[in-house]
């Protein structure tokens, strides 16, 4: 039993969601040598979060970044936090309702994603910038 | 400490939101050896999510239907995914809102839910079939 | 590798989003001797929940108040869950949309949370009474 826990920093995306599977596997090569366990990642922002969903079809994460937009408007008129942009209270109700963390299970060296499945970047500021993510291993090691 | 992992597959339910707390437990019976730790459920899909909410009335399961139709309706004229039917793109609207992971304290055997609190399999497909998840129990074994 | 767990109770707040960080940390003095790990926090009850958002500015927490009352309202004519009052079925509704329970990294005693980032009691009920919260700590110990 033992665990890892190291920063990943994301490299800046435009507003929109984006997958990053590949980017977080490529930053944990010790998760090869994990039995069974799960992988816990958390973005340490409070205008960017992290989901799970298709990655398969573009559309889906263009539709996604169209839907949250009605969600959580722009401009709406009862918003007191406006200082800092108006995408960045619109930003703060996206990240509470997506979520700051994701926990996902490990087998035999891999992550249990289903087929269809990618870890997801929703980067919800129009210049966001680098994000970081703590990633920690926790399980089994062969 | 051990870990135990299993796949859990849950018999088809009609699109809505349905307790599943008793298939979970019936599946998982090392869970009575766990003092102390968590349980963590994952599922494999993408138009489907997991909650915790009420199990006890059948109004709140039916009312979290009809109000996710709402934030999530079919037909939305900003949709671009819709090749896989009108129910599919909302399906992935409120499996990134819902989410795809659950975590749950155990002690002494059992789950410490709170008294009104029962797991949730939320359908979001109108066909969903069998869905899979990932049940990882983590924790010190008697 | 130790796993420490315990109820918190956290008093009574009114209505609204409310920074709980401090009196979390409070009840948990074994943190500090955890040198890497998992804090999961899971609230026992279905009408309230708990999210990590920007603990600065006091509007951020106004405005999402105000916000999911929109995306949640009370009156909702499609509502038939109506008995405990017209908080009840949206208080319901948040809950889901917000989920149960948090997991964020530790670290050399402390939490990995971000630099703007703190821990939200979402109180959905506009009398909700002490909320019972369960805490478990897991990780390598010092």
């Amino acid at each position: 039993m033992e665990w890892t826990q190291q920063q990943i920093n994301l490299r800046p995306r435009s507003r929109g969601f984006h997958i990053i599977t590949d980017e977080v596997l490529a930053a944990l090569p010790q998760l090869r040598d994990c039995s069974v366990g799960v992988l816990h990642l958390f973005i340490q922002h409070t205008s960017a979060s992290l989901a799970i969903n298709e990655d398969a079809s573009p559309d889906v994460r263009s539709d996604l970044e169209g839907h949250f937009n009605i969600l959580a408007p722009e401009h709406a008129r009862h918003y007191r936090h406006t200082d800092e942009g108006p995408d960045d209270m619109p930003a703060h109700i996206k990240a509470v309702l997506i979520g700051s963390a994701l926990t996902i299970p490990i087998a035999n060296g891999g992550l249990l994603l289903g087929t269809w499945q990618g870890i997801y970047l929703c980067e919800h500021r129009n210049h966001g910038g680098t994000r970081k993510v703590v990633a920690t291993v926790m399980g089994a090691m062969q």
